[in-house]
This record gives structure tokens, sequence and C-alpha cells, in this order.
């Protein structure tokens, strides 16, 4: 184990000039008074910003102050000017309601849009505001968006492999293209948070010495003392799962420790901890107490602040030019660090010109533009029975071994998942490659993530982010396990990061494991989901088409469902083609139709023989639309949409499918589908048991046809039916 | 730090002897040749099991055999024959997928209906078995259904919860009426999911002492080797989490450490983590290999199994009588703990007769008859605009100061969700309370679950599973933050678990937060959710409805969906008794009617609103329905729901709400809806910012009617309308 290394005052000012050294600024003053300044200031303003609409989150704000004037001022290698820089060092608040931190700071540093307009329009009605109540991507200088607490830990994870991977694939002795450390600041909730601990196993896993979390730890959260729900030796935590620990004593006002751990973490050969020891709402005669968290402090608080520290209660939101000329070296130093780059990269391109061009669309984030002749085409798919998990593994890895975008994992389901592609490297630390003999090191590009679905999908939103296009990550695990990962596609769909989550065992079809293992809701989410493309393929043409669309929807998450049970293949009516529209005629009746049949997924099968046996036993005219995204159809035009559904001929639809019916009443009249939780069954039983059976199904359909031929189609507005043959024991909805 | 307690094979037969004596059984043989058969005869039945329909999980079970002779045989305090006995030790076995081992067991030691034919039924198509591919909660001597990987281990800290506070509440000296133990089995991947992690730092700081891990460490996942995703100091992580740690070296076949380490459990003062190496499919040829983890082992080896067993390759599913006999004191010995508990019952109930009373309806898990009186009258209620979250601690919190049988929790929302009741005490160990001042000890029924969403519902399933209707637990967060903990609700409502989720802060009108904070999609889920009530009430007496139905629901949970900001009260037309049918009429228009207009939860003002604009502009009358839950008015009579929503009358329906449409088609024509992600404004502004807007809406739904008036009803078919006035930029659906 590391010994936590404690950083004393004494040491301060050396500190500073070593670290200041450090970053190419050659003073070497003793700083004190300036840094005193400038953090009085600092909080007065924060509480300030949140005073004028009496509202915000004004106290780890003020608490984290010396931690900002360490990072922005001294070690952060960044360009305020140009938030594009390829190389610069990321920073992510995970704790995302401190987000003033972050703003002021970027304004100090010079942010072009950060003016001090906007810093007022905190908590504002202006609805061009760059300040919202958390940092947004969309905004400058921000590298990802925070809030649900836990995932910016995740998405640092993700920002700080998207690194050492470029760099292990690209740099070359003394041409270091890639070299950027990622600085992660957290509170206590990041560190409750399941996805947070799931996240930095990881990276203690990984080794990612390149991530930096900056612990503030002010023992304070919403109920009052952390010491309610937390007795954690956290650097004991934090040393067993492979970190580096440094511990702060004074993080309200010794800045030059801060500087000097932050300095340190650069060069350690684990990520690194740094236990920062400081005051929620530090200054304010409420200090120490959570009522700093979540509230502006009080017209009387501001004003005593602002006396305490020297400055004019009547003024508000002053920054006095000193404060600002502290900061003016930022901006130079950024633009070094930029011409520094740029001469190494023309270097790199004279000496190394194919890598050279190769990097240069990696960091253009251009996927390449040939990447449609790796999908097979629709001769080249299997017609026998084929399980939609299998189709996918052909569709998908022939693009995962030949396309470098792609960062695929898995939530240890390899074997399930079939995302393994020809020629596999690991994503590793070549140092447990030595140890344990495993295929892998930096350069590799299929992650097991362990059984933490949550922390792979937040770590993919990181790797999406770190620079658009430069990636495009690929999950897997069993579909039902996507309810634990739904925060973090969420937050890829909010922010516009594209993905593809690969969930295979989708539906009752996965048998024998049961009901808890059977998704029956998790469908209607995602379909509810802005933003989010659920695509529930039937065959092998339509995993084609699944995938085209997921790679064409550039700023979008994209679920592709799967079956573990091997399907019959639709090659006569399939269409990759259709799926882009999202829904489709898949079987037109000749002459005239009774009834439109939607079929999804491995339910086509059901409802292809359904359709047959109506025509047979009874002289029913079944037409049959398959039904793949919903979201992909509502894009389309009202006409497409009404050719396909054909809802003004007055004829019943019927949609078929193992999940829960809500959402399918806007396209169909009635439903076979699931009203409780599955059953423990083999795949065909289970299917069965719930009346997924075509001559079970045919009879059903038939009487509602009559029951419109006789009174006519308005019989059935309002009145959503359900033909679901069980109707048994258990839970109904 | 306690340091590593290694326990050597040498001393093994004292310790047998022992914890043989420990559990009132006074033979002291050294049974190593008895205990070898046993072992050999387990495997080989596992692998027939498999065998037979050639698929389950083999490995762990086989892997885990001689922690399971420790337990069942020796340690577990239960009865075989009465899985009601209250202070019953429980189990937990939290990597569900090797239930075989728990069938198995459960055979050899007598429980009914665990009979040989059902143990074969594991995998098969008989669909009334009690052989599931995971445990499931309706069959005898199953504590909890587990599967999803990692909610076991938080469902046994909520069990341990459970018979600690009950233990504080009624345990008088010499009379430990509840004293029991939970012991729970888990994988490695119960360590690497984050719920699983969130639950074992609970357990620390509450400092369970009554919770014993096992952990069957066999280093083997689906991908391989755990070490391709885990490198942590397993047993120092432990320790720093507040775990007493023991290690067991050969849980292969050392019995004697392992029962050592189970009963040295008993008196830690700490919750115990026993890190038991097994080897996966031991006794296989593959044994080590993760391919004896999801198939069966195939012929040949089960075959080779059996003859280096010194068993008959051809005998199936063989047990051997004097195996049988092995067991048959654990059924004896379960009535002797089931009479020595009457005894003291007994004693109880003649020394403390008022206290014996009340914990007699505990036990028969009996619900206040009167808890009715409790819930304030309309009267009563306030009537100038009030929060629901407001209302919801009006409402609530007499109940929960009055009825011992709410635990009452929060995940770190004290200051906000409003279930802290009048003199609530924490529950929390004295030890902390000593050291920190806390108002806390075991007896207090207020939880601080931390910044933890998805641990707190599954430590809750863990509370209302302990015995049926004893506990009624409530949570409380954002409801932004019950996607985190959605796959713990589901649990729930796969279980019938009865649970009250306080989930404040609903819709976009919780503001300045932002769009991280707005749910959007969510109630798409919880409405398509088997069992499960999403209750949304639009002011203080649908409040006092929503908590009336959710005591009601004894075997479903209830999330009451409430808003942060203030609500205009309709005491002249809100009902208690309409929220119990999920929907009802709010407003009835005289005369006649030309729309209906659905209004829910913090919608309801802006459709009152409209209501009167459609009146006073355009002559256009309104009726409006008020509908809290979908799930309860889908279980009221066809006639009932005609008559609310009158679909005959050919007039068209529009429901007003601020969320994703989807589901509501199948009660309305159209929507003002969200098509995309919400965004940072105070309340107002962000509701206007999206269309919510009476002026802005009422001539939208105008043009509606009059389209309906000159085309009729059924140019509405098939066209789902969206009249959301927003249509800026954004990623729409």
């Amino acid at each position: 184990m590391a010994p936590s290394l404690e950083i004393v005052d004494t040491a301060a000012d050396d500190i500073v000039v070593k670290s200041i050294a450090a970053n190419g600024n050659g003073s070497a003053l003793d700083r004190a008074d300036q840094h005193d300044k400038v953090l009085k200031v600092f909080r007065s303003f924060i509480s300030d910003l949140c005073q004028q609409f009496n509202g915000g989150h004004p106290g780890s704000a003020m608490g984290m102050a010396a931690i900002g004037v360490a990072l922005y001022k001294y070690v952060m290698k960044f360009s305020p000017r140009n938030d594009n820089y390829f190389n610069r060092d990321r920073f992510v608040l995970s704790n995302g309601h401190a987000c003033l931190w972050q703003y002021l700071f970027m304004h100090l540093v010079g942010v072009k849009s950060m003016t001090l307009d906007q810093l007022k329009s905190y908590h504002s009605s202006l609805t061009d505001s760059i300040c919202p109540g958390h940092p947004e991507i969309e905004n400058e200088g921000v590298e990802v968006t925070t809030g649900p607490l836990g995932q910016g830990v995740a998405n640092a994870v993700g920002l700080a492999v998207a690194s050492k991977h470029l760099a292990a694939t690209y740099n070359k002795p003394g041409l270091e293209l890639v070299d950027n450390m990622t600085f992660c600041m957290i509170g206590d909730a990041c560190l409750q948070e399941g996805v947070g601990m799931e996240a930095v196993s990881l990276a203690g896993h990984w080794k990612l010495n390149n991530l930096c979390i900056m612990y503030d730890n002010n023992s304070v959260t919403c109920d009052g003392t952390a010491d309610v729900a937390n007795s954690e030796d956290m650097n004991g935590k934090m040393r067993a799962t492979g970190w580096n620990v440094i511990d702060i004593l004074d993080g309200d006002s010794n800045i030059a420790a801060i500087v000097s751990a932050l300095t340190q973490a650069r060069t350690s050969d684990k990520p690194t901890f740094i236990n920062i020891r400081t005051t929620i709402g530090f200054g304010s005669a409420k200090a120490g107490d959570a009522k700093t968290h979540g509230a502006a402090l009080g017209v009387d608080d501001v004003a005593n602040l602002k006396k305490i520290s020297g400055l004019n209660p009547d003024e508000h939101f002053a920054i006095p030019q000193d404060v600002y000329d502290f900061f003016s070296d930022v901006g130079p130093r950024g633009q070094q660090h930029e011409a520094q780059w740029a001469e190494k990269i023309q270097k790199y391109t004279q000496e190394y010109p194919e890598e050279a061009a190769e990097f240069q669309l990696r960091v253009e984030g251009k996927f390449p533009s040939d990447w449609a002749k790796y999908i097979p085409a629709k001769e080249n798919l299997p017609t026998e029975p084929t399980a939609t998990r299998k189709s996918a593994g052909i569709v998908g890895n022939v693009l995962g071994e030949n396309i470098k975008n792609f960062l695929i994992g898995t939530a240890d389901l390899t074997p399930s998942c079939n995302v393994a592609y020809p020629n596999k490297v690991d994503f590793q630390s070549p140092e447990l490659e030595t140890a344990c003999g495993l295929n892998g090191n930096y350069s590799g590009r299929y992650l097991h993530y362990g059984i933490r679905e949550h922390a792979m999908c937040a770590i993919s939103n990181g790797l999406a982010a770190f620079n658009k296009g430069t990636f495009l990550p690929v999950t897997s695990s069993f579909f039902m396990f996507y309810l634990y990962a739904a925060p973090a596609v969420r937050m890829a769909a909010l922010q516009g990061l594209q993905q593809i989550h690969i969930a295979t065992h989708d539906s009752i079809g996965t048998g024998e494991d049961g009901p808890t293992h059977q998704p029956i809701a998790l469908p209607a989410l995602y379909r509810a989901m802005p933003n989010t493309l659920y695509i529930r393929p039937c065959d092998s043409e339509e995993v084609a088409g699944a995938f085209i669309a997921a790679i064409n929807a550039t700023e979008t998450p994209t679920i592709i469902s799967l079956s573990r049970q091997t399907l019959t293949q639709y090659p006569q009516y399939s269409s990759r083609e259709g799926v882009a529209k999202g829904a489709y005629v898949f079987y037109e009746a000749v002459d005239r139709f009774d009834v439109t049949l939607i079929g999804v997924g491995s339910e086509m099968g059901f409802t292809m023989q359904t359709k047959d046996i109506l025509e047979s036993e009874y002289g029913i005219k079944a037409r049959v639309v398959s039904f793949p995204c919903q979201r992909l159809f509502e894009q389309q035009s009202r006409d497409y949409k009404r050719s396909v559904l054909k809802p003004g001929a007055g004829r019943p639809t019927v949609v078929i499918e193992a999940y829960a019916a809500n959402g399918w009443e806007r396209y169909a009249d009635a439903s076979i589908s699931m009203r409780r939780f599955g059953k423990s069954l083999p795949s065909k039983a289970a299917y069965e048991f719930f009346g997924f059976v075509p001559s079970a199904m045919a009879p059903k359909i038939k009487d509602l046809v009559e029951e419109v031929r006789e009174n006519g189609i308005q019989c059935l507005r309002g009145d959503f039916r359900d033909l679901s043959g069980y109707l048994g024991v258990g839970f109904e909805h």
C-alpha cells in the first residue's frame, strides 16, 4: 500500500515555486497575499450570484475556491480561448451543483463566452444562458454535462481511457501527441453512488495514472454531517482499489499544498485520489453548515462576509483589476501549449506521415467514409434460423475489426453477446498483461468492464465526449441490465453522444433465467426517452439495418435489442431500408385486407404464422408491418406513416410483442402483449404460457375483425383491446 | 484495522466439535469421511441436473458444496419444515444463478415441497416448478427473489436491519425474541455491482453484526479469470468499509474451517465478510474453467466425475441413504429452535403483556386497523397554494409518527422531501450516537441511506421481505433518481412487496436544476411496469388519496410523484375517492361539451385555466378529467372507464402533461407534452419555454375542436396529435 503523503503548510512557498516552474511560468514569488485576496473576492462574488435570485448552491463553490486557484492558475494545461485544443487537460465537475465555481474560474481565466452578464444569468429566466444549474456540454469549456451524482466520475474515467488509448496508439518517442491529464472534482455523493464506485474500481484496475480525483471533503451533505450515512476509511478504500492517495489538511487556503499534490498526480504510476479537507460555505457566518449547500446565504450574511473580507458590502459582483491580473498569464500559457503541440504535430507529420494522416482524421472526429463496405450484403446473410444476437456478431464484428473508432466493451458477457471481433486486443494495463499473461495493452480496443453495467455506459459517455467522433463506443449486456445502466444511457441522449448498445436476451424468449431476466416494461422507457433509438430487428437483414441506422445517428445513442433464441429469417420480406424508416410494410395482402398485424423483433415469426392461419382457417386477409423502431418512424412524413399503417381504411390493427403494450396505442387498436412479469420456462414454453401461439392468436384476431365488420371501426375508439391469451395468476396490471 | 484471521486446516476437527456443540448437537466425531462422500454425491447430482436438459449453471453450485454443508448442516438456525419460523436465520443467495445449490440442500435437509421430482424440473417446461432458473420468493424456503446481481446483498442488509430494529424495539434481558442472523452468499458480481457496494457501505456504517457475507471466491467470471476486470484488495476494501474479514484458504473441502468462520460471525461486533477460496466446477474435468459457469458439463465429464468420485456413472440423480442420514438431525434441531422460541414468547407474554400483544401483531404482519384516522380530512388540508411535496409531509408524517410498521428513509434529501416525521429517531448504531452525538439507535425508524438511491430501494425490499406486513418501508428522493433505483423498484413489483416511494421534484417544474433533474421518459417506465402504482396527485386532497391507495396496495410498490413548486388547490373538485379509481371527472361541463381535457399532477392548474379560456374566448365547453394513476384506472370496469372519458361522444380528448406522451394515446387523441429533454429555467419560465401556457394552449385546442366539428372524430384515427407549443432546437424525438 502506498503511504498517505501528508503535505504540511510549512513547505508551502517552495511548493508553489516548484509547481509554478513546472508549469513553465518563471516567476517564483510568495503569493500568499495575492492568494488571500483572490479567494476573498471569489467567495463574495459567489455569494452575490446566489443572493440575486435567492437560490443556487453557494456552499461547495465557496469551499472549493482554493482548489480552483490551484487548478486553473497553476496546474491545468488548457487554452481558455480555444476549448477545442485537442491535447488539453480535461476537467469534470462531477458535483455539478457547484457549477458557479467552474463558471467563475472560466470567467477569470478569460473564456470568451463567459461574460459578467452571463455569470449573472445563473438561475435567471434568460433562455440562452450558458450558466445553467448544472454544467452543460453545449457550452464553451464544459467537457460533459453533470448533475446526477456519480456520473461525472465515470465520465472522467472514460476521458482518461480515451487519452491512454490514443497515446498508446499514436504517440512516438519524444512525440507525445496525446499526454493530457483528466482532473475530476467530486463531493461525498460521487463516492457513495454505486456508479462512482464501479468506475473507481475500473480506474484502479486499468492503472489510469492520467486521472486525478479531487475530493472536496467538507464532511457535510444535505442531511447534515456526512457521518449520518458514512463511516468509511475512504483513503484506505481507495488504496485497496489501486489508487495513489494524497491528503490535504487545509484545503480552504493552502493553495501551495494543492498545487503540489496535483503536480505529483501527473507523475504517479496509479490514478491519484486527493482527499482535500475544506469548509462548506467558507467565509460565511454559516460556514460548515449544510444550510449553505442549496440556498443563498441571505443579504446580511453576504454583507458580513464582504466586511470581514475587507471588501465593500455595498458593492455587488465586484472583481478588482488585480484579481483579473492574477489570472492574466493563464491565457498566454494556454497559447504556448497550443503552439508547442502544433510543433509536435508538424514534426510527427514529417517523420510518420501515414500515422499522422490517420491521427488527423481522429482529431477531426471523422468516421471512415467507406464504413458501409463492411456491412454484409443481404445475400451474404444467413438464411437458416439464426438468433439476432448471432446476426449482430456477423454484421458488427467486421466493423469492429476494421474501424479503429470503435471501442467495444462488455459487462462480462463476452460468450453471450458476440461482440468480441476477430483478433481483438483487450484494453489493459501492460503490467497486467505481464502479470496475468492476458492479451492486452492500452492500444487494445476491447474493454472488459466486469459486472458493472452502469459504469460501462457512463464511462462510454466519457469516451464519446473526449472529442466528438474520435470514438464510437459500443457496450454489451443482456437487455434487462440496461435498466441498471439507464441513468447513463439517458445522459448520453441528453448530451447527444453517439453510442451503440448491444442488448441481447430481450423479451421472454430469454427463457429459463426467468422473470428477473425477462424485460417487460423496459422498452417503454427507451421508446419514450428523447434522442434515443431503441431498435428491435426481426432477422439478420434488419440487424444490418439497425447497425446502419446506429452509425448514421451521429448525435444519438442506439440500443440494438436482440434475441437469445434462433429466429426464422425473412430475406424475401425484411429490408434494411425499411429499418431506416422505423417501420415498413413487410407483407402486403393482395386485392384487399381485413386487418394489419404489427410484428416486432423476435415475435415476427409468430406474426407471420398467425397471418397464414388467418387466411387458411378463416379467409381473413392480413397485411404485416415490421416495426423495429418507433422513434425512427415518428421522424417520417405523415404520408409515409399513413401508407404503412393505413388508419383511414377502417380496418383494425393488432400489434404482437411480448412486452407491455404501453405506447403501441398510437399505432394499433389491440395488442397481444404482456400484462405481468415473465416466467422461468424454456423459450418456446414461455411464449406458449403467455399465449404467443399463432393457432391461439388467430381466432382472437378473427373475432376482432368480425366485430369491426359488424359495428365499424369506430367501435374500437377509446377501447384499446388486450387479446393476450394468458389470464392466470400473478400480478396483472 | 482488524487483522485477517487465517484458519488453517490442522485445527479443523476441534472447530467442528466446537461448532457442532455450539449448535446444540452433542456428538463430536471427526466426520471427514462422511463430508467427503456428501460433497461427491452433491456435486454429481448437480451435474446430472444440468445435463438432463443440457443447460443451467453447474459451476458455482458445485464449487460452493462445502459452504452449503457448513451452513445447512452445522450453522444455520432454521426449521426445514416451517419456513415461517419467525426468528429463523435468513439466507439470501445473491448469486441466484447458483440456485440448484440451494434447491438441493433444501431437499437434503427435508424441505417438504422440494421433492426429487421438483429438483428434476429445473429448466423443464413444468409450469408449476418450484425450481426456476433463479430463486423466487413465492417458493417455500426462499427469502427473496434474486438474479439481477448485487440486489441480493442489499436485500440481505435490509433483512439484517429489520431484525436489528425488532430486537432493539422488543427484546428484553434474557428474552431475545429476535436474534437471528442473515447469511448472504455472493459471487464476484455482487462486489462489482454498484448497488452491492452501496449496501456494503451502509452495513458497515450501521455496524450490522447480525449480517454475514460468504464470498464464493472462485476468481472466475463469464469472461474467464476475474483478473480481466478486477485488481482490488477485496479484504482491504471490506475492512476500510467497516467489516470484519475472515479468510478461508480451502473452501472446496474444509467444512470445519467454514463452520468456524460462520460461528465466529455470530459473535462479531461488525458485519462479517468471509472470503472463501473455491474452485468453480470442482470435481469436473473442466474445474476452474469459466465454461462450467453457464452450461452443462457434457455426458462424458459427468460420467467421469462420478467415476473418480467412486460413484456409479450409470446411476443418475442418486442420493444414498447415508447422505440423507447425514442431514437427518437438521429437521429435529429446527423443531427445537421453534420450541425454545415458543417458550420465550410465553414467558415474554407473562412478563410484558402489552409489548407481547404488539409484537404478536408485528409477527402476524398486521397493519394497525385504525390507520385511516391519521389521514387528515379534506377540510383540514391547506387551501392556499401548496407544493404537493409539502402536502405529502402534512398527510404522511402523522402516519409516520404513529404507525411503527413504517421504516422511513431518504437518500440524503431530508430537507427537500419532507418525510422527517415529528420526534423522529434515526436508525443508527448506538456507538455512532455516542461518537457523533447523533440522535439515533437501532430502535429508530428514520434511515439515512446517504446518496445511494439504488441501495435504498433494494434494502427496502429486504425490509419488506423479512416477514410480510411487519414493515412498510418508505423511501424518498427526487423522482429523477428513481431511475437509479429502478432495478430495485422492479424487484419489489416482481415480488409483490409493498413500499411507498416519495418522489419529489417531478416534471420540468423542478426548474433551475435543469434537464439532468427533470424527468421526461421515466413515468413511461413506471406506468408500464407490472404491479406498480405510479400516482401523480394534483393537490393535497389527491395526495391524501395517493397515500390511501398506497397503503391499501398491500402487494404492490407505490411511487407518489410530487411537485417542488406550489400548486393551486382544488377542494371543490379534487377527490381522494377519485384517486382510488385512477382517474375521475374533475369538472363536468354543463349541457354539452366540445372537448375533454386530461389534467395530471402539477399540470392540473394549467388545464383548468385552459378550460376557462376555451369557454370565455371561444365559447368552447371543456370537461376536465383528473388522471393521477393509469394502473388504477385500468383496474376499473369498462363502464366506469367510458363514463370518465366518453370516447363514444365523438369529441376529442387532449392530455396536458409535461412528460413524454407515450402511453397516453390509450386515452387521448392529442397531447400537450414534452418531445425533448427539459431546460434549466425557473419553474414558471420552464413551463412557458415549453408552451405550457393556457393562453397558448387554448387556441391549439380550439383548432382541434373545429377540425373535429368539420370532419368528424374519425379524422383523428391513427393520427395522434402533438399540440405542444415548443418547436425550437434540441434533440426532438
